[in-house]
C-alpha cells in the first residue's frame, strides 16, 4: 500500500468542501489500491485462533480413567446435572454453590434454547401459563447485543424491545420502568461481563436494580449469558456481579438464569456448557431435561476436570489466552487511533475483556463500511448484527472480531477496514453537503 | 435357594384346587426364602456393562490430530451436519446416502425432540401449518413399546393410538387404515430392527406398507428409531429394511426420519448421535438446528472415526459386544424355559437382537409380578412402562433387561423373577376359582 493520503488536523465534517472533496478523491485511491491487494481476511465471527486451541491440547489424551471422584463410571447413562468434579470447580469460578450449577454438553446456546423451549411448552416455576398461552412474548435487549440472542428470539416469535447498554451496564431505569407497567415482557437478555459487541461490565449496582426492581410478570426471567465471564484482556481480573445472591436477596430468587461454557477456554467445539440458577430453577431444568435426554457427555466433564484440576487451574489457562489475544485487540486499537482518531468518524471504546470491538461509525455509513470491505475482501459481520432482526436505527455500529486470524492478518484488515470508514464518511459529507 | 417346589407337568390353570393350593403354598414359601436373601439386583435399563464400555476405551487416547481428512479443525466451532469421515462410516452401516446423514452430539433421544419441537413450532417440509396450531396431534404407538418415546409425547401434549407389535413388525392393515381417514394423526414411533422391548425385526414388507400408504395428515412422519441397528445376538446380521428409499420410491420421500447411536456401540453417556432423512429434510432440520446451535462435538467424532476406521471396523467391535451379552440373554431364556415352560404363565420370545426380553405373564399379574421382585430386591422396570402413559390394558408385559449385570447377577435376578411369577400366578388362578 502507498503513503496515506494527507490526515487532517480536526474533525472530517468541519472540512472546508474542496479539501473535503480532495480527501475524499484520496480515500477512492487508497480504496482501489486496497482492492487491487486481493485480501481475503475475515473479522466476523468470535472464534479462538489455533493457537488458542493448542493451549488445551492436553485433552486430547484424557481422561485418565474412567470414574469419577465419587466413583461413577462415566462412560455410562446418567447424571443430568454433571459431573461434580468439574461442575465443583466452575462453581467456584462463578461464584454459585455447586448444587446450583449443571454441567451439560458443548454448547450454552443449546441450553439457552432449551430453557426457552422448556418456558414456552410449559411455563417456568413462577409462571401462571407456558409461555406459548399468552397473547404476547416480549423480551428486552440491550444494544448494541449478541446477534443469536436476538436469532432465538425469533425462532420462538418473540417480540423485542431495546434499550441503550450504557458504561455500567443496559440502562437499568428504563429497563425497570419497561417492565413495571407492561406483563408481556417476560425476560431480557444480558451478557454482563465484557459484553457482545461492547465489551461492557455490568456493575454490582445495576444488577442489583435488575434483581430487585418490580416486574408485572410474575415469571420476568434473565437470562444472564456470562460467556466471557473470565475472558480478561488485562491483568485486572473483574469479578462479575453475583446476579444469583443478589437476586435471592431481594426476593427474587427464581429470576435469574446463568449461563456460561469453555467454549472459549478449551476447545469451541467441544467445550462444556453450564446452567446456574436458584434450586428450584435448577430442579425444574434438570426435570424437563429428563423428559427427552438420559445424561450429558461426562466423559468430557472427567476431561475438562483433570485437565484442570482446580479453579487456579482455569485462572492460570486464562492468563495463557490473554497472551495471545491482547495483543490483536491492542492493534486494533493502534490502527483505529492512528487512521481515524480525532476526525469524528468513529468511537469505540478498549474492550479490558471479551471477544469484540465495538465500533460505532457515521451514522448512516456502517452497511456501505462493510460492503466497501467485502468488496476489498475484508469479511465483516453484517451492519445491523447487533440488533433485534439486525436493523441498526442509526446503522452506524460495526462488531469486530480480531481473536482469529494471526496478529498480522488483524492489523493488515484493520488498515482496510479504517481506509473504508474513511471513504464511507466522505461520502456521506459530501453527499450531505451537496 | 432350597430345592424348587414340585413342577406341574402342564399348564397351571389345569391344575386341581387341591393341588393348586399347595403348589400356591410352596411358591409362598420359595418367595419368603427369596426375600431372606436379601439380594440388590436390577433389571430395568438397557444399559450396556462395564465389560462393554471396555472395549471402546481406545477412546480415552484418541483423536491423534485435530484435523479431519478434510483438513478442517475439529476443535473449532461451525459443521452442524458434524464430521464427514464419520458419517461415511455410519452411512455405510445405515445404507444412506452420506449427504442424507447428520452426526450430532451424544443423544439421538435429544435430536428426537428436537425434531418434535421444530415440527411443533414450526412444521415440518410437508405441512400446512406448525403442529402447535392444529387442533390435536396424535401419534401412532405400537406396543409394547420404548417409554421414553412415550414420555416425549406426554411432555409435548400428543395423544396416543396403540397398534400391536406383531411378528413382523407393526400391524400395518391397522395403521393404515388409521392414518388414511384421521388427519390429526401425524407421525408414529418405531423402533424397526431389535424392537424395544420386543425383539421384533419390522420386514421389508411392512416397511414398504408404511412407507406407500395414503395417509390424510400430508406431513404424517414415521420416527424411524434404528437404536439397534448393528446390535445383532446372533452370527445373523439382519440388515434394516431401507426406510429412507421405499418412502422415496413411493414417492413419499420426506415421511421417515431415522435416529441411530453409539451410545450402545461406544459409551452409552459419549457416543454419537445420527439423524438421516431426505435431503430436503436434512436441510430443514440443520435450518432449525442452526437457530440455536453453533454445531456439534467434532472431537467426539474424529475420536469416533479413528477409532472404528471403517464400517468393517465397527462391525467387528459389535461381535464383542455381542459375544459378552448373547450368553446373559441364553441364561434368561434358558431359565425361563425352565422354571415357566409349559406351565402357561408366561409368553416370551428370544430376541435375535437388541436389549431386552419382553415377557408376558398371566393377564392382571404384571405389576404383581414387578411389586413381589421389587421386595425382595430385584429391580424391574414398572410394569405398564411399554405402554403409552403407563398403562398396560391387561396388565402383563414386563420389560427385562439383562445386559448391565454380571451373567451370575442375571441368572440369579431370573430365578428370583421366576418365582414371583409363579407366585403371582398361582394366586390369581386360586383368586378367580375362590
Amino acid at each position: 500500500m502507498s503513503e496515506s493520503p494527507a490526515r487532517p488536523d480536526g474533525p472530517l465534517s468541519a472540512l472546508p468542501a474542496a479539501e473535503l472533496t480532495a480527501f475524499h478523491r484520496a480515500q477512492e485511491a487508497a480504496y482501489a489500491e486496497l482492492r487491487a491487494a486481493g485480501l481475503k481476511l475475515d473479522l466476523t465471527r468470535g472464534k479462538p485462533a489455533a493457537a488458542q486451541l493448542d493451549l488445551s491440547d492436553g485433552l486430547l489424551t484424557l481422561p485418565r480413567g474412567t470414574t469419577d471422584s465419587g466413583g461413577t463410571d462415566v462412560r455410562n447413562y446418567g447424571g443430568l446435572e454433571g459431573l461434580r468434579d468439574l461442575r465443583a470447580i466452575f462453581a467456584e469460578l462463578l461464584g454459585t454453590p455447586v448444587e446450583q450449577l449443571v454441567a451439560g454438553d458443548n454448547s450454552s446456546l443449546v441450553m439457552m434454547r432449551s430453557v426457552l423451549s422448556y418456558l414456552w411448552l410449559h411455563g417456568g416455576v413462577t409462571s401462571e401459563r407456558p409461555w406459548s398461552a399468552e397473547e404476547k412474548v416480549t423480551f428486552v435487549c440491550p444494544v448494541p447485543g449478541y446477534d443469536r440472542h436476538f436469532t432465538l428470539l425469533d425462532w420462538f416469535g418473540i417480540d423485542t424491545v431495546t434499550v441503550p447498554m450504557n458504561d455500567d451496564g443496559p440502562d437499568a431505569e428504563a429497563i425497570a420502568e419497561l417492565v413495571a407497567h407492561d406483563p408481556t415482557i417476560k425476560g431480557m437478555w444480558l451478557v454482563p461481563t465484557y459484553a457482545n459487541p461492547t465489551g461492557t461490565i455490568t456493575s454490582p449496582a445495576v444488577a442489583e436494580r435488575l434483581a430487585s426492581m418490580p416486574t408485572a410478570a410474575p415469571d420476568f426471567t434473565i437470562f444472564w449469558d456470562n460467556a466471557y465471564a473470565l475472558h480478561h484482556l488485562t491483568e485486572e481480573e473483574t469479578a462479575s456481579a453475583d446476579i444469583l445472591g443478589l437476586a435471592e436477596a431481594a426476593g427474587n430468587p427464581h429470576r435469574p438464569i446463568v449461563f456460561a461454557s469453555t467454549s472459549k477456554i478449551t476447545y469451541a467445539g467441544a467445550g462444556v456448557g453450564f446452567l446456574a440458577a436458584s434450586t428450584d430453577v435448577v430442579k425444574w431444568y434438570t426435570t424437563h431435561l429428563g423428559k427427552g435426554a438420559i445424561g450429558p457427555d461426562k466423559v468430557n466433564h472427567l476431561r475438562h476436570a483433570q485437565f484442570f484440576g482446580s479453579a487456579d487451574g482455569v485462572r492460570a489457562h486464562m492468563v495463557k489466552h490473554r497472551e495471545l489475544i491482547a495483543p490483536k485487540f491492542d492493534a486494533v486499537d493502534r490502527i483505529l487511533t492512528e487512521r481515524l482518531g480525532g476526525l469524528g468518524v468513529a468511537e469505540w471504546k478498549v474492550p479490558v475483556g471479551g471477544y469484540f470491538f465495538s465500533l460505532d461509525v457515521l451514522d448512516g455509513t456502517a452497511a456501505r463500511v462493510v460492503q466497501l470491505a467485502r468488496e476489498a475482501g475484508i469479511a465483516l459481520t453484517p451492519a445491523g448484527a447487533s440488533f433485534p432482526k439486525g436493523l441498526d436505527p442509526r446503522d452506524r455500529n460495526i462488531r469486530l472480531a480480531p481473536t482469529f486470524p494471526p496478529p498480522e492478518e488483524v492489523a493488515r484488515a484493520m488498515e482496510g477496514v479504517t481506509t473504508c470508514v474513511l471513504l464511507a464518511a466522505a461520502e456521506k459529507l459530501l453527499d450531505a453537503n451537496g
